[in-house]
């Protein structure tokens, strides 16, 4: 059910043959444009925030025309965008898209948590997709611009942050089964708060039937149509009671994801030398995330050991339900923990398989997932400075 | 890096909680309202059209609200689309598509080939992605009435026809990873030519370090997500010199499918008894296309043998690089063939597979695809009737 034109060679400016990226414009924030909205929205009471649901009063939006380059970005009101029908983004699937926060610290500073690995991973999710080239540090130049712009609807509350979405759509015009030509850069702001009051234990449903990502697919990039193919098998995951879903893969049940977060287990380790924390490797069917990374470098250092009260022995390796059946049925699992740039650390408190429910112990988050969630919440909310990881805006 | 929402129980309206499924509308085919251009578009001549490029004046838009069900549908004149940029379809890829053409006949009738069998699919296609569902039927009338309307864009020249593209998006307002409970579906149509002046074979790359498709995965179904990701793979092939790519799967790098279309092969039998023609089963991994099923009933038939002049045994069966390496080299591999839509048959000349070339022997389309490209051809444009697959608009 081919298109015609999948058999055709790449599209003029695909290949550079049309116009020499050279003399292409590069993403520019210096150019950048504003267009102020002419009445600004009320802030919405932090009570009834619901993620993903209010936006800022302005977005940055560029676009990239494979005869001129990238255009000046502009600032303008947040608002819908018009695209012709036959755009790739609607026809390939060709869109990629960031989740970051920007956080209002004690010192009334915004800022954001290690930006440049999320702009490093918005360049791979891009070249993985023949997008046109985009460079992440000026990208996060225009986030920064967009949170100092919006800095009055950071919610000053403790666990509440402007969520951003920097995203990369396909916009070439026309049908055919190849890479788009065109892009539209656009970044949104949306208030958020935590996802629990109370942290709740999320319940997952262990799935091998459905697979998440594969060895040589795109399961270690962020791109859209990664998501979709989850919302059925998560349906039917809810209508068996559980909350989200548990990514196994291959013969072996492999332990990959939970939903879309990254998953952690803490394993008590038989020479009682505190604990392992294991998660599945970068083998390009886990999603790369920025949470996950500094769980496992703070994981390694041994002045967040003291924080954490325990030894922490960070582990990247191949692990399978098997494995977790036989640490519970030892008593070593201790913890197991959802990471996520919008969880940040929750707890898991079970996890079905076949037709069993296996039971983490305890009654919320573990000591360990306690500890990462602070930590991480004190260098995002601008309390602890550690490394760089927390970016003041502008 | 998992959206807070990821944890969150489906919307409302997912699960029908909102509202009952009987009491929001069904789409309804006999409610179409029609807005027609003030001004007709000048015909393109035929010469100058390429694939998805040139539209019609008209296209077909109905949109689904989780409270209402489905809006009256709407002729419109065809142009751009509004939409949130925290719409799903950007965001996490919820699109599915279908690809179909009208032809011209000979008695100046609008024809359809087998369109029931593309409303299935993108039924089934709306159901893997969890949008709401959809009537296929009432799709298709739709469908015949855009085709009906916009007849004058049918070139009459045989080989051409008006390539319809129905597509249906996800257009849930707002950040979350969860089903989209809003949808669009817009009917296109572009009048369309061979994609051969003359029929000239196609080159294959075999590729197996990117994978297209795996099973529980989304291959067998017809969405966007599926699309993206062959496109720097494909434009790496076009680098090394070759039209599109073959792609492999598993490590016994089994055949499955070439570029964005099906694939067949054509292998002398060592019993003298005509051919064997082999494609890859429907596991999953492989689109089931209509073109493919067609040529597979034909292959079955007595009466098609009689007009290929070979007896042929369609089989649907697991092959690997090896098989048409052996078959190459025992001097068996007659034909390989390209299946789709917009190519309806079209041959193969060689096959590049770690760093070799397997040369397919011929200058052009072998004599079985040739058979099936004047059969499908004929019964298209109404020279044959055959089983009712050639169905009349309106």
């Amino acid at each position: 059910m081919g298109d015609k034109d999948s058999l055709a060679s790449p599209a003029p400016g695909q290949t550079g043959d049309s116009a020499s990226p050279t003399s292409l414009a590069a993403l520019d924030a210096t150019k950048l444009n504003i267009t102020l909205a002419k009445t600004l929205k009320p802030l919405q009471p932090i009570e009834t925030l619901r993620f993903g649901q209010t936006f800022s009063d302005h977005m940055i939006v560029a676009t990239f025309d494979p005869e001129i380059g990238w255009s000046a970005p502009e600032v303008k009101p947040h608002g819908p965008i018009t695209l012709d029908p036959a755009c790739s983004c609607f026809q390939y699937g060709g869109n990629v898209f960031e989740g970051m926060k920007a956080y209002l610290g004690p010192d009334g500073k915004a800022r954001l948590f290690r930006p440049d690995m999320n702009m490093r991973r918005l360049e791979r999710s891009c070249a993985r997709l023949a997008l046109p080239p985009i460079d992440g540090d000026v990208v996060l130049e225009l986030v920064k611009c967009l949170v100092d712009l919006e800095k009055r609807w950071i919610p000053k509350e403790s666990g509440y942050s402007l969520y951003l979405r920097p995203t990369v759509i396909a916009t070439r015009p026309g049908l055919g089964v190849i890479a788009s030509d065109h892009a539209m850069l656009y970044i949104l702001a949306s208030p958020t708060g935590p996802y629990y009051e109370v942290l709740k234990p999320v319940s997952l449903l262990a799935v091998s039937d459905n697979v998440r990502a594969w060895p040589g697919g795109t399961g270690g990039h962020k791109v859209a149509g990664n998501y979709s193919p989850g919302f059925l098998p998560q349906r039917i995951a809810a209508e068996k009671g559980y909350n989200q879903i548990l990514w196994l893969f291959g013969d072996d049940r492999r332990v990959t994801e939970a939903g879309a977060m990254n998953f952690f287990v803490v394993i008590k380790r038989d020479d009682g030398d505190g604990v392992d924390l294991i998660t599945a490797p970068l083998d390009g069917t886990i999603l790369p995330g920025v949470t996950r990374a500094s769980c496992l470098a703070l994981a390694s250092d041994p002045e967040f050991h003291k924080e954490c009260c325990v030894r922490l022995h960070p582990q990247e390796k191949v692990y399978t339900m098997s494995d977790i059946i036989k640490w519970s049925s030892e008593g070593k699992l201790l913890e197991a923990l959802l990471i996520g740039t919008a969880v940040i650390v929750g707890p898991c408190n079970k996890i079905g398989y076949e037709g069993e429910d296996i039971v983490i112990p305890g009654t919320g988050m573990g000591p360990v997932g306690t500890a990462f969630r602070k930590k991480i919440l004190d260098i995002q909310e601008g309390r602890t400075e550690w490394k760089g990881w927390g970016v003041v805006c502008p």
